[in-house]
């Protein structure tokens, strides 16, 4: 079965293989307070700094997902006021989980499949502690240009900056320059199985956790950022993590990069744009959105006169699976991933029998 | 090489063969909103409950870690009071989160190496609203005997009881009509890599959470038990699991309850006699307690004149490792687990070599 699904998605071709090297070499049971741990994390590391282009001023943590990440922002980095940009379910969430913390937060929403307009000229309260960007909505299928997430930086000085980029690694292009903290999670573009979380900080939010800490403010127990920059100096983890998933993670990156960002990039765009024709040609789909610039390049998302399940049912006898709409859109829209596990001759062949 | 080390630890030999399998079946890819995945968390569920004789009372939900459930037992179950007991250091962690998440913890903590004597004449206030057990304390190889646990349920009937049972599963045999929750990681006892952690829960628990949240208080956002309880209805999870490790975790669990609980139960036993037997008859090495009942039956912990370090030197050419002690412990102390992934002839090949 090819899953183009938005996440657990289709695993990256050597991720399985990585996986036996990996019981091979007994990662399973080795202690993460180990050398050979250490390398692994290092290792990673390096990789994913390669890839997505992370400077020396960010570190890179390592958590059991991003669902999880959007709590620990919000607990190490807001006091009160977090800013949420919400176009789409999960963006939702993060605002959400804000509210289920008891924070102050402001939801700044647009229409069901619509992306921002005029994005930097929304109105945002100098008293706003965190900055909070969906890059690429998974729901939705709606994104923010990377352009206009960075223009914020300038305008902010007081504010820290995060953005969600799940289901945009590794195609997209974050400017680490302008953006404090960033985070996904594996099962999506990198094609590995669910279970880890990548969390990129720069030392300004690590700042702000010790300054909320010292005034006694509750940053949450498990995962503060103290104990991951503590750990972090060894390539260490404040507890065991999957550590399996951590050595693969490596693995694929460094494939990634052996292959090609600048590649990767490319047949992402051209992809996108045979599927973005596809959807404009047929009748039975359609974007809510006009804006070409505010769509997904990764994850698209199309309003549709037949249910995904009954298109999967036509797909079946060909081992293909596509992703209904998310929540409440189930069975009128549709979502495709466009990751680097899937290459472009499979692409055309699932248009061909949709 | 063999780990003799108490977690990560020797993986159940099963288990590689059961990932392969997951990647056979693309479980990695799956949706965790899938008919496949219902079914994977339905099997786990069965297995697990046949085996640690869970009963209906209580559910079993899956988060990536035991050191993540602290937390959530805190949030979701103490406005302000717990109360500890701590004999080592992963339950003085437990204690300690407490204290980060600014609640009001109870400490009831014994010498190093030393167990509870005459534990139900222990004063624990009225007020209390939790009671946190460390069955079986990883650092310190000491234990709480179950029955002493269990004894405790009649003695504070405002108060709910947890225990950890991180390194003690499969062995461990929780009296669940007297414990409200029990939590455990998938990398000691059986016999996995670390990235899943199991939390069983009853009804109670679930209204505690749900009053505290009607109360208004902060019980957290990410893991709410009321979206546990909700998912778990439909055997769902409130966010993407790791959902590889939930099918080995049922796979594992299923080959045990085929082997027999019972049969695991005895070896381990025997196991540990004759680990008690070498420890007390070596000049090297010897236990803080001599209260034999106080000894962890599947962690053993005994003061060494040499560093673990050391002797893994001399087992290296064996393919053997053992674990150091923990923390400020590391060279004083070693640490051999007795889980079902080592055999009688392996633990005896390894002491002679000690």
């Amino acid at each position: 079965m090819k899953f183009f699904t938005v996440g657990p998605a289709e695993l990256y071709p050597t991720c399985q293989q990585h996986y036996q090297t990996a019981f091979e070499q007994q990662i399973g049971s080795i202690s993460h307070r180990s050398e050979a741990f250490r390398k692994i994390y290092q290792h990673t590391d390096e990789q994913l700094r390669a890839l997505l282009n992370i400077p020396a001023t960010h570190q890179i943590y390592f958590t059991s997902s991003a669902t999880e990440i959007w709590e620990r922002l919000l607990l190490n980095l807001v006091d009160q006021y977090s800013f949420h940009f919400v176009q789409g379910a999960f963006s939702q969430k993060f605002y959400d989980y804000a509210n289920s913390l008891q924070k102050k937060p402001t939801l700044h929403k647009v229409q069901d499949g619509l992306g921002f307009e005029n994005l930097n000229e929304i109105n945002i309260e100098e008293n706003t502690e965190l900055i909070c960007f969906t890059q690429n909505e998974t729901a939705s299928g709606i994104r923010v240009p990377e352009d206009e997430m960075s223009a914020s930086k300038p305008r902010f000085t007081n504010a820290l900056i995060c953005c969600d980029v799940v289901s945009a690694v590794p195609y997209v292009a974050v400017d680490f320059t302008t953006m404090d903290s960033a985070f996904f999670s594996v099962q999506k573009g990198m094609g590995m199985p669910p279970g880890l979380g990548v969390w990129i900080v720069n030392e300004a939010c690590l700042n702000k956790a010790e300054q909320l800490k010292q005034n006694g403010k509750n940053i949450g127990a498990h995962f503060q950022l103290s104990a991951f920059a503590k750990n972090y100096k060894k390539f260490e983890t404040p507890s065991t993590p999957n550590t399996m998933a951590i050595y693969v993670l490596g693995k694929i990156a460094e494939d990634m990069n052996n292959y090609g960002i600048q590649k990767i990039r490319q047949e992402t765009e051209t992809k996108f744009e045979t599927l973005y024709d596809f959807i404009q040609q047929e009748e039975r789909f359609h974007f809510l959105s006009s804006n070409k610039n505010h769509l997904s390049r990764t994850t698209m998302v199309a309003n549709s006169t037949i249910a995904a399940s009954e298109l999967n049912k036509k797909l079946k006898p060909h081992e293909m699976i596509i992703a209904s709409g998310y929540g409440s859109f189930k069975d009128q829209q549709i979502r495709i991933a466009n990751f680097p596990s899937i290459k472009m001759d499979e692409l055309e062949n699932l248009l061909s029998v949709i």
